[in-house]
């Protein structure tokens, strides 16, 4: 196992750099021959790695169908509970669509508030609310129109409509499972497909597909070929049909093109943050992985704008001493698992591209312990240089280990510039930040100046469009008129808003670069991102015992906080019952009261799977006993005090143990069965 | 005055009575000369009602101008300080979506958890969260599909969309308001359009429009003939393009189709409620009023399920003693205006329909009066018969006055079974409820037992379908069945799911009736409903002072709790501040720390603008001052008491009055100028 280990370390090495010889060919615009050539044996090479990658998992074993029938168990509690429902269930439901039933929207809730308080409020962030109906042209800019897509291929006689990669994978993955006739090499290959799909073109996706003669998996019809398929939600906004709209499929460009008011809201000073809770949707072509993948979904965003030249950031100390599971790309590549750093090393090294990432990395990681997700299912994971976007300097994933594997809950990413630079072009509004310079610097200027009288005499009624298109011009456009006309005389330029060529002669416009003193410098700022999946958040929670059906949801989550039950059907405790319950509502403490018959014990079985923490249990009329879900321990408080230690557990302002530190234990091993 | 108000209250009442006959007539199909005839009496009443109505409120005269500056002072402050942003404002906005800023975000976010805590968890409702986005099945049941229209014209060149109501009222209003020429014959006939054409048909608007030659408001072009436009915004659900879907309207759909689960979940009790908050959308044709019309909203919507022959409510005597402005039926057919009533008094008269209704009036009461709204600007006004839904029950909106005059912000309708029916009715799924009879009752049942073997070898491989038609007959159908069988021993039948008539003969089905013993009561239960537009009663808060831009923000909902500032830029002042910062933020306090050098004077003014009720300053390294808003009184208190004293405050544990009453005085008129 160690050999197949270094023999992978060696191949991801290879890909590695493979991969940069690649791109710096494209970046420098190599003649088409050389890059193909070097995208074969990088392909070659990624062949390699993902034989070895899959040998090594086949000598490891992954306990696949535990997991699954962990998952199902699961999930038949979560739908059981009315944590989720399938939604519109009466009339057969709609893939990808759930709604959160009563204790899964306190979860939620709880979340929400909490990831106010930890981002919104402890960062003096600058909240927005923006509408999910979203013009053409803002997603236009943000290249979504354009680019938001999945490949699709469709049965040809029923039009049922499939996810090309999906159904290649499907097929793959079967033969190797099922199949114990293939021959040795056609597994390699298939293996091989499985390790390179994600970098097929379509036309490489549709070529296999009918390589290998995959039909349509309910009815063996033909498919078509494969084809990009957008996967926002489309509308159209106001009732003449001439304005396209979307569904955003992320809250981010809400933030984006409001950045010049609250970049001004914030006294013009950078860094600052703006954040935004709300719902985002992705029609996804057949959403599968249950909870996983749906087609609405509630995302929490920030977008804290930087100056690109200073990334460091006033609080980093704060977090630098934490350590905790990180999996660099060098690890990843190297074929190694991850492991913990700690956080100010890691920064300090240049693993992690600089200050502000860094310091989030770190919130991120506090924001999920603090709501008890355990600390050895969590790991930040790095995306490699082909994961990420071309723009963004640096990317972490914050995965949760679920029964489904490794899950992307939150992503942190350095986006640089790209987002205000693309709004600013496409809106023509600058979207920038300025910094007073402490001495004023001399640079060239260019100085466009249209002589209106010739212009005037020139192009009379379409004077003010030459104009304009005159002094629209960038650098490169006005210097090459510039020399033209000096070596010409005349040259023809193009004004868009007229749509034609006119004749610009050398006494029509003075073209020069002065040097000028400058003030201030002006920049558009880097994003940094850190954008959270809340449903994704949630269904990680449900950790817990494997058998026993339990959540295990600390106090500042649980739906529920605390049930109360009198210990009897009697009439003085049920008083009792309901005069605690009436004070924990007015204190905002959700919880249950329970005043059937049944034996407590299964009283305290039924809170249990609910996750509920903690329970009141009045056995007379001048106390209670308080019992914690974990430890199932006792203490024995007075009526008057219950509610308040309750709501002093559940808003974290104090332990379970400082409480049993606190009051007499009770023991009732008795009823407790 | 007083004769116009007597005369306006007998053609009020004679509108009423006459509406009942229509509709009465309606109810029972009367020929339709008949309702014709009534119907053109109730217009001419309804004529007589208006002019007399009109008179009175020209005698009153209605201070409208002041009102519009008023209103557009407010949206000038509310956007310079981001409280609204116009969504997408550097591509030009998009009429109907606005974003909420900072301020806006954290007052929304306020009054939300306390609508959570008010509603949700002092009544244990269950809270659901359902998608926006619905399939068209849900929304053709609730009727949404086929009704949720408004009457449009377009411009016959441009295409430009206009609603066809909107441009008749302003032509009406233009006319009389601008143009003096009109006759007073003409006069009196324009008031009579404005005050019938809520109830014009779409032929009648039409007309209408044609008859005084209103054209396209920007072009003057002519205009279309009026017709519906569906309000919502649809979409395609998947990638076929065969699943269309909807932007929801409402959130309530998305509680009708859990009932079921809901039901069980509360153990099969009644009465139970369930809540939603959640966005809404409605394509408006062209909105305006700014704010208040939009295109995307937020809701918080409660459906409280309960027994239709029991609508008592166990917590009304919470509520009975209230006493608050109510607006009657009667009153408003009677000219009068609004008047405080005992709201216990108010059903125990039958004014409210029943005592859930009630107490949910009182609820709203509470909740909105916690909020910080004057009581003097609310009224509970109910609706008119004519108002209402064929199947509500009663329907009372709790109004606010604002700018725009009374503003509906709270609807409390009794729906009556209306929308589970039309859920059950189109998913084939009973949402009903039980209750277990105290005693057995003896019922007549319908027994249908079709004779499979004489239809199989009649219809033979169509058997099935005729068996499930049979069985599907309602009582009605049966029993006309059953008539027709033993007079002519056979009967033409119409089978659905054949599209066809087949010949069912005497031995082919047996009904019959039988006595029955039912131990329990099979029902759909009523839904009472308060619905609750969260945008608009944000909006009504900007009350204040209209001369000061100053916002009244109660501590409860104010964006920003508090302000920190030294009161002299002094290294040790602003250590000082920021540990006050510091310990507010981890209570969860919302605030600003200033440590620019501005005056003191200003800088309250600048948080005064923001409705910040409290301010800390600090002027000393051991003790603060902290100043209230309203009064501008100032506290002296201990460095470390005043994150505790202002937390005690925002979340309403103790009034400044208390803060004032418990700490020593300070004063300092001369900063505060």
């Amino acid at each position: 196992m160690e050999t197949l280990r270094e023999s992978l370390s060696e191949k991801s090495s290879s890909v590695e750099a493979q991969g940069n010889v690649v791109r710096a060919l494209k970046a420098s615009r190599a003649a088409k021959p050389e890059i193909d050539a070097a995208i074969e044996l990088l392909n070659k090479l990624k062949l390699e790695k993902s034989a070895v990658e899959k040998q090594l998992q086949a000598s490891i074993g992954n306990g696949l169908h535990n997991r699954e029938a962990f998952r199902q168990n699961v999930v038949n509690t979560l739908e059981r509970r009315l944590f989720y429902i399938p939604s519109f269930k009466i009339y057969g439901g709609v893939a990808g669509l759930f709604d959160y039933g009563p204790p899964g929207c306190a979860v939620k809730s709880n979340v929400l508030s909490f990831w106010r308080q930890h981002f919104i409020l402890e960062e003096n962030m600058l909240e927005v609310d923006c509408p999910c109906v979203t013009p053409e042209i803002v997603l236009k800019a943000s290249g979504h129109v354009d680019k938001f897509t999945d490949l699709m291929v469709k049965d040809e006689k029923t039009g049922t409509c499939y996810r090309a990669d999906h159904l290649l994978k499907d097929y793959c993955n079967e033969k190797l499972e099922k199949d114990l006739t293939i021959s040795g090499e056609k597994a390699a290959e298939l293996k091989d497909v499985l390790a390179v799909m994600e970098d097929f073109s379509t036309e490489q996706l549709g070529a296999k597909i009918k390589e290998y003669g995959i039909t349509a998996p309910d009815t063996k019809n033909p498919l078509s070929d494969p084809y990009p398929f957008n996967l926002m939600f489309q509308t159209s906004i106001g009732p003449s049909g001439s304005s396209p709209g979307y569904m955003r499929p992320e809250t981010a460009q809400g933030i984006f093109v409001n950045f010049k008011d609250l970049y001004y809201y914030n006294g013009r000073k950078l860094p600052f943050a703006a954040a935004q809770i709300g719902q985002a949707f992705r029609n996804e072509i057949s959403p599968r992985q249950g909870l996983l993948r749906v087609r609405e979904f509630t995302l929490a965003e920030i977008e804290h704008f930087v100056d690109p030249e200073n990334k460091s950031h006033l609080k980093f100390s704060e977090v630098a001493k934490l350590e905790f599971l990180m999996f660099p790309r060098e690890e990843q590549m190297s074929g190694q698992s991850a492991k913990k750093f700690c956080l100010g090393e890691a920064v300090a090294k240049g693993t992690v591209n600089n200050e502000t990432l860094g310091y989030f990395i770190g919130r991120v990681y506090l924001f999920l312990v603090r709501l008890g997700i355990d600390k050895e299912r969590l790991r930040f994971r790095q995306h490699l240089a082909n994961e990420m976007a071309h723009y963004a300097a640096d990317c972490w994933d914050a995965e949760i280990e679920s029964s489904y594997g490794w899950i992307e809950c939150v992503g942190i990413a350095d986006r640089s510039a790209f987002d205000l630079c693309a709004h600013s072009e496409k809106s023509g509004v600058p979207l920038v930040a300025e910094e007073k310079l402490a001495e004023p610097k001399e640079v060239e200027k260019l100085v466009i100046t249209p002589v209106k009288k010739e212009l005037g005499l020139a192009f009379k009624g379409n004077q003010k469009n030459v104009v304009e298109s005159l002094e629209a011009m960038n650098e490169d456009e006005a210097m090459q008129m510039k020399a033209t006309l000096e070596s010409k005389g005349e040259v023809e330029f193009y004004v868009c808003t007229l749509e034609k060529n006119v004749s610009i002669k050398k006494n029509m416009v003075s073209i020069s670069q002065k040097k000028k003193k400058e003030h201030q410098r002006v920049f558009t700022p880097s994003v940094i991102e850190p954008s959270f999946g809340i449903g994704r958040i949630i269904y990680c929670f449900k950790t817990g015992d494997e058998q026993l059906n339990v959540f295990r949801f600390p106090p500042l989550v649980a739906p529920i906080k605390c049930t109360v039950f009198p210990l009897v059907q009697n009439q003085q405790f049920e008083e009792a019952a309901k005069v605690i319950s009436k004070e924990l509502a007015s204190v905002g403490i959700s919880h249950k009261i329970d005043i059937t018959g049944t034996s407590i014990g299964k009283r305290y079985a039924r809170t249990d799977e609910l996750g509920v923490p903690l329970a009141i249990t009045v056995d007379s009329d001048t106390s209670v006993t308080i019992r914690e879900r974990d430890s199932k321990d006792q203490v024995r408080v007075s009526l008057e005090e219950a509610a308040s230690v309750v709501s002093s557990v559940a808003e974290g302002k104090m332990t379970w143990q400082d409480v049993w530190a606190s009051f007499p234990h009770h023991s009732s091993a008795a009823v407790d069965e």
